[in-house]
C-alpha cells in the first residue's frame, strides 16, 4: 500500500479536510487499522488507475523522467514533452511481487492484458531460501558478483558449441540451474562412496576470491551463482513476456515500473536486453526515475489541490473523481 | 542424447551397415565415445528436424496417441487420423531441461519461434536444493500433496478479496514464493529475539499429517508446498508463453512433449488449464503418449527399412535424406 497525505487547506479548504490517499492492497486489507490509527479520512483509490493516472503524469509532466537503458549507455533521457507527443497506445510492466501488464491507449483507458506469478516476490522468496541473503539489497550486491554459468545450462554446454542452425548463441541460457541437479547427484554420490570430492570443495576450488562473507549457500552452491541465475532468469521472462503481449496487441513503447527494479543496474540490462532480443531490436524498454511512486502519485493527483501542476494533463482526471 | 539402432539387413543391406542413429546435444558432445564404444557406425541427426519428423509420425500413424487432459476427462484421445486430416500448421511445445518452441507448417517445415530457459531443468535443480527429493519421481510425489497456498502469495491474500475490476479470482496467484521472504524475516526476527516462535514450529503446526519422511526442507517451509508451487510456476509459465507464440503465428494446435511431463496428471493438468485460461478456450493443449521418444523415433526414420510402417506419410523425409 502506497499512500500520500493531501491537504485542501491552500484550495480554500478547511484543515478538517485533511485526509490520506492510499492505493493497493492493503489500502482495503488494512483500512479500519489505518482509519483508526491515523484518526484521518482515508480515501482508496484503485490500484491500476492510479498506477496509470501516476505514470502519465510522470512521462507528461517530468522532465529527464523516462530513460532507456544500455550497457554503453547507462541513462539516455528521451525528449520531453515526448516525442511524437501523444504518448498512447504503450505497455506497462509493472513488477512489484508479482507483475502486470496493462494495456494503456488514452488518459484513464486501460485493461490488464496479462502478467506473471514470476516476480519480485519469487526472486526474493527463492533467495532467501537459497542464499540466506537478509534483504534484497544483499541479494542484488550478491547478483552482481556471481558467474551463472556454474548453474546454468548454456547452449555451449549442451552442443559444445552454437546450435548455429536455429540461431542460439553457445553462451544463450538454454536451461537456467539446469546444472545443478545433476552437479548435487554427482556429489551426494561420492559422499555416499566416502570420496571427498564433494560438491562443496569443488565449489570453493571455483570460487577462491574469498571476498564473500557468505561463500556458500546450504545447497553447495555459491550464493552469487544461484542470485545471478535466478535475476537472469526472472528478468529474461518477463522481458519475454511483456515483447509477446506488446507483439499481439500493436504496442511499440513498453514501460517498466514497480519495486522490482529499483534503479538496478543489471536488473534494467536485462530487461532491455530480453525485448531488445525478442523484438530483433524493433521495440525498446523505457524505465523511470521514480518507478516506486506511481500509485501514490496517482492516488494523490485524484484530490490535488485546484491549478496543481504545470499542464493540464490530468485535468480529465479531476472530472471522474 | 537419444538412439536407436537401425539395421537394414531386412532392406536387402549387409550386416556391416548396422548403425546407430543418434540426436540431441549429446550425439554431437560424445560423438567420438560412442563411436569408439559401440564400434559402429554412429549417425547424426539435427535435434529439431528428428523431432518434427518423429511428432509427425506419431500424429499420423499411430492410433490412441495424442489425447488431451481435463481434470474431468484425464485422457481423451483425439480421432485418428486427425480431424481435420491436415495437422499443419501447429506449435510443438518440448519441455526437457529448457524449452523449445517450434512452429512447423509442414512435413520438414519448421522454425524455433520461442522458448524460455525456465524448463525440467529449472524445477528439478531448484527442488534438489531446496526439498533434499533426490529423484524428479520424488519431487513429483511431494508436489501432489502440497498446498501452494503456504508459500505463495495469492489475489486473495493482498486484497483480502477477488479483485474482480480486473477479472483475478481471490485463488489467483499473485506471486510464486511471494510468501517465503516475509514469514522467514519474521521468523529470523522472533528468533533474534529469543522467542520460540520460529518458522519450523509454525510450519509444523500447520503440517501434522506426518506421512512424509522430509518433514521440513533446509529452508524451514515444506518440501510438498515449496514443489508443488515451483511445478505451478513452471507449468504456467511455460502455457503463457506457449499461448503469445501460438496467438502471434495463428497456431491452434498445440502440442506438448518431452521429458518433463513424463505422463504425469499434475503437469499435464496445469499447461491444460494455462492454455485455456490465456486462450479463452480457443485453444487446446495436446499430449502424447511417447513424449519422450519423439527425436530418437524421428532419427530412425531417417535410415529407416523401405516399405516400412503403415502409410506413405514419412516418403518425404527418405527422399531429403
Amino acid at each position: 500500500m502506497r499512500k500520500l497525505v493531501s491537504d485542501h487547506r491552500d484550495n480554500g479548504t478547511s484543515p478538517s479536510d485533511l485526509c490520506v490517499m492510499a492505493t493497493g492492497g492493503g489500502a482495503y486489507k488494512y483500512y479500519d487499522k489505518i482509519t483508526e490509527a491515523l484518526g484521518v479520512e482515508v480515501i482508496r483509490e484503485d490500484e491500476m488507475e492510479s498506477l496509470i493516472t501516476g505514470l502519465d503524469f510522470f512521462i507528461n509532466e517530468i522532465p529527464n523522467e523516462v530513460f532507456t537503458y544500455s550497457e554503453d549507455q547507462p541513462m539516455e533521457f528521451v525528449a520531453h514533452p515526448p516525442d511524437p507527443p501523444n504518448i498512447y497506445p504503450y505497455l506497462l510492466v509493472n513488477i512489484g511481487s508479482g507483475v502486470s501488464m496493462v494495456k494503456v491507449s488514452g488518459p484513464q483507458k486501460f485493461e490488464r492484458i496479462g502478467g506473471t506469478s514470476l516476480g519480485g516476490g519469487t526472486l526474493w522468496g527463492l533467495l532467501s531460501m537459497l542464499t540466506g541473503a537478509r534483504s534484497f539489497d544483499d541479494m542484488l550486491r550478491l547478483a552482481e558478483k556471481g558467474d551463472n554459468s556454474t548453474v546454468d545450462l548454456l547452449v555451449g554446454d549442451i552442443y559444445g558449441q552454437a546450435y548455429n542452425k536455429i540461431g542460439l548463441k553457445s553462451t544463450h541460457i538454454a536451461s537456467s540451474f539446469g546444472k545443478v541437479y545433476k552437479k548435487k547427484r554427482a556429489a551426494e554420490r561420492d559422499a555416499e562412496d566416502g570420496c571427498n570430492g564433494d560438491l562443496k570443495r569443488r565449489a570453493e576450488e571455483e570460487h577462491v576470491d574469498g571476498s564473500s562473507e557468505m561463500q556458500h549457500s546450504p545447497s553447495g552452491f555459491a550464493p552469487e551463482d544461484i542470485s545471478r541465475s535466478l535475476l537472469y532468469a526472472v528478468s529474461n521472462n518477463i522481458g519475454q513476456i511483456a515483447y509477446l503481449h506488446a507483439e499481439k496487441h500493436g504496442l511499440e513503447r513498453i514501460y517498466f515500473g514497480g519495486s522490482f527494479i529499483g534503479g538496478h543496474a543489471q536488473t534494467m540490462n536485462t530487461l532491455s536486453y530480453a525485448i531488445r532480443f525478442w523484438s530483433k531490436g524493433t521495440k525498446q524498454a523505457y524505465f523511470l526515475r521514480h518507478e516506486g511512486y506511481l500509485g501514490s502519485v496517482g492516488a494523490f493527483l485524484k484530490r490535488q489541490p485546484r491549478n496543481w501542476g504545470r499542464r493540464e494533463s490530468f485535468q480529465g482526471i479531476r472530472s471522474t473523481a
